[in-house]
C-alpha cells in the first residue's frame, strides 16, 4: 500500500511531469480521447507516455496495458479520458499503483446531478485515501508549451509565453486556440478546472502565482467556493504579477432576498466588483478585454505614470485615440516646445507634433517606427507610447489589384523594399521601461506580424489599444496600493471591542469630545467643531461605563445575541460597543422620560416608535421628525402611540446634513462577512450605487471604498460642505467587519441612513438581523 | 457661361457619375493623386474617365488634357489631387466648363489655418459662382461599388453590400477595408466628406437615407456644425434606416465654463449622447461598435422583440452569451417544455435544451445548423437567436498538424467531409423575420466563410455578437418610438405663452386648482391632494390677470429681457408666465410686507435675499429656510440684512420632497437652446447625471428624457412616494424649450431645485441669463 500523502505542490508535478498514463484513447481516432492522446504524443512532450486500454494490445504504435496493475511503474500523471463509472475504477487502480497527481477529463459527474455527484464524491474519497491531488473531473485539460505538455483537444501551434490561464470553461483553453493565435497571445500555462472536485482555481492561482514562466494571470470565473482564500491568494499574487479576471456568473436578478437594503443590493455580480477591487485584480468586461489586457500585461513593462503619447499617421485613428484615453483617465499631454522642435523636422509641416502625433497620410515610416520612437519613449514628459497604423507590406498587399497592371515590379520585391526595421521600436519599451501598445488594421502585414511575433500587444482598433494601455497604469497603480496596503492593514483600527485585542496591549484612551459634550442649546445648525463620537475606550471597564446617557450600558445586550430583528437601540447600542459613531438618544417608556431626554439631548429632536418586528419605520407613522418643542413631542407621542399602541419609543437628537450614506454587512457562501459603503437613504435600492469588501476590511481598502462608487463624488468638499471624514468612515467600515466577525450569529447589518454631518458619518438608524439558532 | 443653378441632387450624381475629370494623377505611381486615378481606371467603373495634367501628354496610356479649357465636355464629376493653390484654379476652370460636381481630395486648406482658410472660402465662391456642388477639401474619397466607383486609394476588393458609411476621417473609409473585409462588412457607399466646406454630414445623411442600396448608416462624427438638420433629418431617415454613430469630438474637459449647471453639465459629449437619442441614432462607443452594429442591421431583419435563443456547443460561450444578454436588457427565456421535448432528441442526453441550449463538445453538426434552427426560428417563443461556435473545416485544420502521420487521409478530403450544409440556415432569419448573430473563434473555416459570404454577422466573441443583437433589438424600439413620435409632436403643449400660437385656436382655461386654492394651515406635510400649478390661461388677458398674488403680474418682465441675470423673482415670474409650476411666494420690501406675504402663504416659509449678481444665494447666508413662525422670521430677516444691507427679499413657501430636479437650458453653436433634465440639488455637478434635447422637445421625448438618466430610477414610486409625474415634468421641460425659442436673448436658464412635492415637480428656484447687446 502506498503512502497516502499527496505531494506537498501537485500542480508543479502536474504540469510539468516526467511520465503520463493515459486512459481513453481507442482505435476511433476522431473519439475525443484518441484526439487528446494524439495531440500529446505529437506535441513536443519529451517524458514518457503510458496508454491504458482494456483490450490491450497496440494503440497509435505504442503497448497498451489493460488495467493500471500492468503498468511498469506508477507515472507523475493521470489523464483519465473514460465513462464516469470507469473512472472511478481507474482512479482506485492507479492510486494502489501509487500515481499521485490526475487530470480527470471525464464528463459525467456533479454537473449532470443524480448519480453524477454520487460518483464525484467517490473520486475525492478516493483521491483521500491513496493521497492523490486531481484536476477536473469535467475539464478539458492542461497545456504547458514550456515542455510540450498539451492535454486538451487541439495542438498549441505557438512558441511557449507567458500568459497564464485559469478557466472555468474548457472552451477557453482549447477552442480559443486559432482566436489567441491570430492575436499574437502565446500561453505560458492554460489549465481548465472543470469541477474542480479537488484542486481548484485558488490552488492554481498559486501555483501561477509562483511561475517564473507566468507574467500575467487571466481568469475566466463562473462561480467561486473559496472566496475568503481566493482573495487573499490574489492580493498575494497581485503585488508582483498582474491577475485579469472575467467573472460571469453573477446576474442582478439573482440577488438574495433580503430584509436588509445591503442584502438586496448584494447580487454576486455588484459583490464580485467589490472583491476582485479588494483582491488588486483588473475585472475585464469581456473576453476580448480578458486577454487583450492579460497579454499587455504579460509582455511589457509596467507604465509610472498615465500620461501617453499617441503616434500616428491619420486623424481619425488620433482623434479615437485620444478620446478614448480621457474616457479610461489616461492623459495625454501638450509635448513640451523643446520636444516638438526635435520632433516636427521629422513630419510633414502641417503635420502636428504636439501629441497626438499626426504624421498625416504617409507612405513612408522609417520616422514613424525609428526616429520619433527614439525620442519618444526616453523622454520624462510621458509613461508609454501608443501607435496606430504602423505597417509596410500590407499596403502593398492592398494597392496590388490596381497596380498589377500598370507597374511591372513582382509584389515580393516591392514588398521586400517596403519593410521596415522594427528592431528600435521592439526593444525600446523594454530599454526605457515605458509600454508600447499597437492598433493596425491591417492584420496580414510584416510590419505587423513583426510587432506580434515580438509580443508587442497589437489590436484591430485603437480603442482596444488604448483599454490595454489603461488596464497596465491600472495595474501599476494597483501594485502600488497593495504594496502600502500591506504595511498598514490595522492602522486605522484605533476603535476596538474591549478583549478583542490581546489585554496585555492596553488600549489608548482618546477622547476627542464625547457624545456627552454635545451642545444641547436646541440649534438644528451644525457647526465645524461639533464633537464626535470618536471614542477610545482606555479599558473594557471604561468602556463599559462610559456612556451610560446613551448606548454601551452594562445593561445592554448580551454576548450571544437572541435570534431575530434587534430592536434599533439595541442595534445602536452594539454599534457604539464597536466604536460606530451614533446618534444621541435614549429608551423610554413614558411621555415624562421623553420630555426629560429631549431636553438632556435638546431639541429638535425626533421621536420613534419601536414596536417588535417593523423594519421600514417611516411608512408606518413611527418616525416623527423636526420636533422643536415639548408640545410638538406630546403631540408625536400621541401620533405614535395611534399607530403602535403601548410599543416602546427613542428619543434621539435630529441630526441635519445633506448626505446620506449606508453602510452594511451581509454573508456570503464561500466568503463570509461583507462589508458594503453605499449611497444610503431612501432612495438606496433606486440609486443601487454601494461597493462591498470581504471583513476584516483593511485599512486602505476601507479608506478608498467610496472611490468604487458610481457617485463617489459626494464624498468630496462640494458648495460649502467638508468632505465626508474618510477615517471616521473607513473606523466604522472596519468596525462593522469586526462586529461581523465577532458576532457569527449575526446574519445582515443596515446602517442606513449613516448621515454625514458637516464631514462626520453619524448612525441614524440601524437594523441588526440575527439568524436563529446558531 | 454656364447655368450658375446646381443641380438639385449633386450626390446622386457625385455617386453616379456618367464620366469623371481626374487632375493630380503624375508619372510616379506612388503619388496619392495617381494610385487613386489607377484606383479608379481598375475599380470596374465604366463611365468615361478623363485626366488633366499641365504638361500634357499620356499618362497610364490615356491622353491627359493640359486645363480644363481641353476637355471635349464637361464630364458629370471632377476629382481634383492637386496642390491647394492650383486646386482653386482647376475649379474655377472646370466651373467655367459647366462641370457641376468635384470632390476635392486636395489638403492644405481650412485644416491647416491661414492661407488655407482663405483659399477654402474662395472654393466655396467659385462653386456659388458657378453652381458647382462639391465634396472636401481634404477628403480622401468615396466609394460605390454597385457601379465600380471608387475614388480613395485603396481597391474595394470584395462585392457591392448594403452598409452606407459617412466619415469625417478619411481613414475610417479608405484604411479600414482590410479590417471590414476580414469580418464580411461590405460597403453599399462610403463617403470622406474632409473639410466638408460645401456638402456635409448632413447632406449625406439625407442622400443615403433615400438610397435604395444602403440598409443600414454607418456615421464616423468629430463635429457638426448643422446640429439642428442633423437631427432633424436623423429622425426622418431612422424611421425606415438603421444610423448608428461615433462622435469622438467631445471631451467633458471642454464644457464651457459657465454661470449655469446646465451650461457646466453639457459638455459635447453629453449633450450628443441626448441629441443622438433624439435624433434616433444608436451611439457606438468603439470602432467595433460601429461597424459591427451597422453591418447587422443592414443585414438583418429588425426583431419584434427581446426575446433571445443562444444556441451553442460550449458551456462558457453560452455563459457569456446569457450573461452579456442581460447586461444588454435582453431576455434569454426558458423555453417552453414542448419545445424543449422537440430539440432533446437532438443533443446529447445530458445536454440543455433549456434555453441556452448547449450541445456540449461534438464534432457532429447537422443538428447544430439544421434541425434546431429549424424549431426554434419559426417558435413564437423567441425574437432572435444567437449561435457560437458553429464551424466545420476549421477544426480539422487546428488538429491536423497532430493528425497528419496517423490518419492517412489527405486534409482536403477530411475538410470536404465535414463541411456543413448551412443554406437552411442561412435563409431562416429572412423566412421568418427573426435575426440571426454569431460568434466563433474560427476565423478560417468553411463554414465561418459561408456565413461571411452570406452577410449572416459573425462576430470575434461571444460578447460582441450580442452587443450587434441588442443595436438589433434598440434599433426596433426606436423605430416604434420614431413612428409613434411622429403623431404626437405638440400633444403635451397645454401651456402656452398667450399670443405665441394663432389666437384663432383660443385656449382652454384648465383649473385644476390653482396655486392660490393652497392651503394656508402650516402643515408643512403634502398631501396627495395638493394643488399644483397647472395653469392654463383662456384668454391673454386673463393669463395676465391671473396670479397678481405670484406671478406673472402686469407690472411684470418686458416682451424683451434685459441683459444679466434676472433676479429669482423675475425669472420664476417669466417661468409662470410659460406655464412652468413655481412654488407660492411675494416679492417683499419691508419686515411688515414679509409678515403680510408668511400670513398669505402659510407657514413654514422660505426668506431669500436677492442682492444684484449673486448666483449661488446659499453660500452668501441668503437662504433662510424652515421658518416657522413671526419670531423666526424677524430672526431670519436680520440674519439677511447683515449679509446684504437694503436688498429685496422673497417670502416663499417652504416646498417640501425627498427629490430635487434640474431643468434647463444652454445654446450651443450650431445647434440653438437644447433643454436639460437632470438630478438637482447642491450635488447636481457632483452628481452630474442629466440628458440633453434640442429644443423644441417633441412631446415623446420629454416624456422618456428620465430614461436617459443614469440614476432614471429615481423618477419612479418609491418606498411610498408617488412616481414623479411625467406629464407635469414634459411640460415644463417643453415650456423651457419654448422660452428659449421666443427669447433669443436667453442664454442659460436654470430651475434648480425643481423639488418633486408628492410627484409633482415644482421651481424652487431659477436662474435666467440674459446676454448682453443682442
Amino acid at each position: 500500500m502506498p503512502d497516502a500523502q499527496p505531494n506537498p505542490d501537485p500542480l508543479s508535478i502536474i504540469l510539468n511531469p516526467r511520465s503520463i498514463v493515459v486512459a481513453g484513447a481507442s482505435s476511433n481516432p476522431m473519439k475525443m480521447g484518441s484526439i487528446q492522446t494524439v495531440n500529446l504524443m505529437t506535441s513536443g512532450y519529451t517524458g514518457e507516455i503510458l496508454l491504458i486500454h482494456p483490450k490491450g494490445g497496440k494503440l497509435f504504435g505504442r503497448t497498451a496495458y489493460t488495467t493500471p496493475d500492468d503498468l511498469p511503474f506508477a507515472p507523475d500523471l493521470a489523464m483519465l479520458v473514460t465513462p464516469s463509472r470507469v473512472t472511478v475504477e481507474l482512479l482506485r487502480g492507479l492510486g494502489r499503483l501509487g500515481v499521485k497527481q490526475a487530470v480527470i477529463i471525464s464528463a459525467g459527474f456533479k454537473e449532470v446531478g443524480g448519480q453524477g455527484i454520487e460518483m464525484e464524491r467517490e473520486l475525492v474519497e478516493i483521491a483521500q485515501e491513496y493521497g492523490i491531488r486531481f484536476m477536473g473531473p469535467n475539464c478539458l485539460g492542461i497545456i504547458n508549451p514550456w515542455i510540450g505538455l498539451n492535454l486538451t483537444v487541439f495542438p498549441y501551434r505557438d512558441r511557449p509565453g507567458k500568459l497564464g490561464l485559469i478557466s472555468q470553461s474548457g472552451t477557453y483553453v482549447a477552442q480559443l486556440m486559432p482566436y489567441l493565435r491570430e492575436r499574437g497571445i502565446r500561453y505560458g500555462t492554460a489549465i481548465s478546472v472543470g469541477n474542480a472536485a479537488d484542486i481548484d482555481l485558488v490552488d492554481c492561482l498559486d501555483y501561477l502565482g509562483r511561475d517564473p514562466h507566468i507574467g500575467a494571470i487571466a481568469l475566466y470565473i463562473e462561480g467561486i467556493r473559496r472566496g475568503r482564500e481566493f482573495v487573499e491568494c490574489a492580493r498575494l499574487v497581485a503585488q508582483t504579477k498582474p491577475i485579469v479576471a472575467l467573472y460571469v456568473g453573477g446576474s442582478q436578478a439573482g440577488a438574495r432576498s433580503s430584509l436588509s437594503h445591503t442584502g438586496s443590493l448584494g447580487g454576486p455580480d455588484r459583490l464580485m466588483d467589490g472583491l476582485l477591487e479588494q483582491a488588486g485584480i483588473l475585472r475585464a468586461a469581456t473576453l476580448e478585454e480578458l486577454f487583450g489586457w492579460s497579454h499587455a500585461l504579460a509582455s511589457m513593462p509596467v507604465p509610472r505614470g498615465k500620461r501617453m503619447a499617441i503616434l500616428t499617421h491619420s486623424g481619425g485613428p488620433a482623434t479615437s485615440m485620444a478620446d478614448a484615453c480621457e474616457k479610461a483617465g489616461l492623459e495625454v499631454p501638450v509635448l513640451s516646445p523643446a520636444l516638438q522642435e526635435q520632433i516636427q523636422p521629422l513630419i510633414e509641416p502641417h503635420a502636428s507634433a504636439k501629441n497626438p502625433i499626426d504624421l498625416t497620410f504617409t507612405l513612408e515610416h522609417s520616422s514613424f517606427s525609428k526616429e520619433i520612437p527614439r525620442l519618444l519613449f526616453p523622454s520624462e514628459e510621458i509613461d508609454g507610447v501608443l501607435v496606430h497604423g504602423l505597417m509596410d507590406t500590407g499596403i502593398i498587399t492592398e494597392i496590388h489589384p490596381a497596380f498589377k497592371n500598370l507597374v511591372n515590379i513582382p509584389i515580393e520585391m516591392v514588398k521586400k523594399a517596403v519593410e521596415l526595421d522594427l528592431d528600435t521600436l521592439i526593444d525600446l519599451p523594454h530599454q526605457t521601461g515605458k509600454p508600447m501598445v499597437a492598433s493596425n488594421f491591417f492584420r496580414e502585414d510584416h510590419g505587423a506580424q513583426t510587432l506580434r511575433d515580438h509580443d508587442i500587444p497589437l489590436f484591430a482598433t485603437p480603442e482596444q489599444a488604448v483599454g490595454a494601455m489603461a488596464a497596465l497604469v491600472r495595474y501599476g497603480e494597483t501594485r502600488k496600493r497593495l504594496a502600502s496596503g500591506e504595511r498598514d492593514e490595522t492602522d486605522g483600527c484605533l476603535t476596538q471591542r474591549p478583549g478583542y485585542q490581546d489585554g496585555a496591549t492596553g488600549m489608548k484612551a482618546q477622547l476627542s469630545g464625547t457624545l456627552m459634550d454635545a451642545p444641547s442649546d436646541g440649534n438644528l445648525e451644525p457647526t465645524r467643531e461639533r464633537p464626535v463620537a470618536r471614542v477610545v475606550f482606555d479599558s473594557a471597564q471604561e468602556a463599559e461605563n462610559l456612556d451610560t446617557f446613551t448606548h454601551g450600558a452594562p445593561s445592554g445586550l448580551p454576548d450571544r445575541l437572541p435570534a431575530g430583528v434587534l430592536d434599533e437601540f439595541s442595534a445602536k447600542s452594539l454599534l457604539a460597543r464597536f466604536g460606530i459613531p451614533v446618534c444621541r438618544e435614549r429608551k423610554v417608556q413614558s411621555l415624562d422620560e421623553a420630555f426629560l431626554a429631549a431636553g438632556e439631548i435638546g431639541y429638535p429632536v425626533v421621536l420613534k416608535g419601536l414596536p417588535q418586528g417593523v423594519a421600514h419605520k417611516s411608512e408606518a407613522g413611527l418616525v416623527q421628525l423636526h420636533i422643536r418643542s415639548d408640545t410638538d413631542l406630546e403631540r408625536a407621542w400621541d401620533r405614535i402611540e395611534a399607530a403602535a399602541p403601548g410599543c416602546p419609543r427613542l428619543v434621539a437628537e435630529m441630526l441635519k446634513g445633506e448626505r446620506e450614506l449606508v453602510v452594511g454587512m451581509t454573508r456570503f457562501p464561500g466568503f463570509g462577512p461583507c462589508v458594503m459603503v453605499g449611497i444610503g437613504g431612501i432612495f438606496t435600492e433606486a440609486i443601487a450605487d454601494a461597493t462591498f469588501r470581504l471583513a476584516p476590511v483593511p485599512w486602505s481598502e476601507a479608506l478608498r471604498m467610496p472611490d468604487s462608487l458610481r457617485l463617489g463624488r459626494l464624498f468630496e468638499a462640494h458648495r460649502g460642505l467638508p468632505a465626508v471624514d474618510r477615517t471616521l468612515l473607513a473606523q466604522t467600515i472596519q468596525a462593522v467587519g469586526r462586529l461581523a466577525l465577532e458576532h457569527p450569529e449575526i446574519a445582515e447589518i443596515d446602517i442606513n441612513p449613516l448621515i454625514v454631518v458637516e464631514g462626520t458619518p453619524i448612525a441614524a438608524d440601524a437594523l441588526v438581523v440575527v439568524k436563529p439558532g446558531l
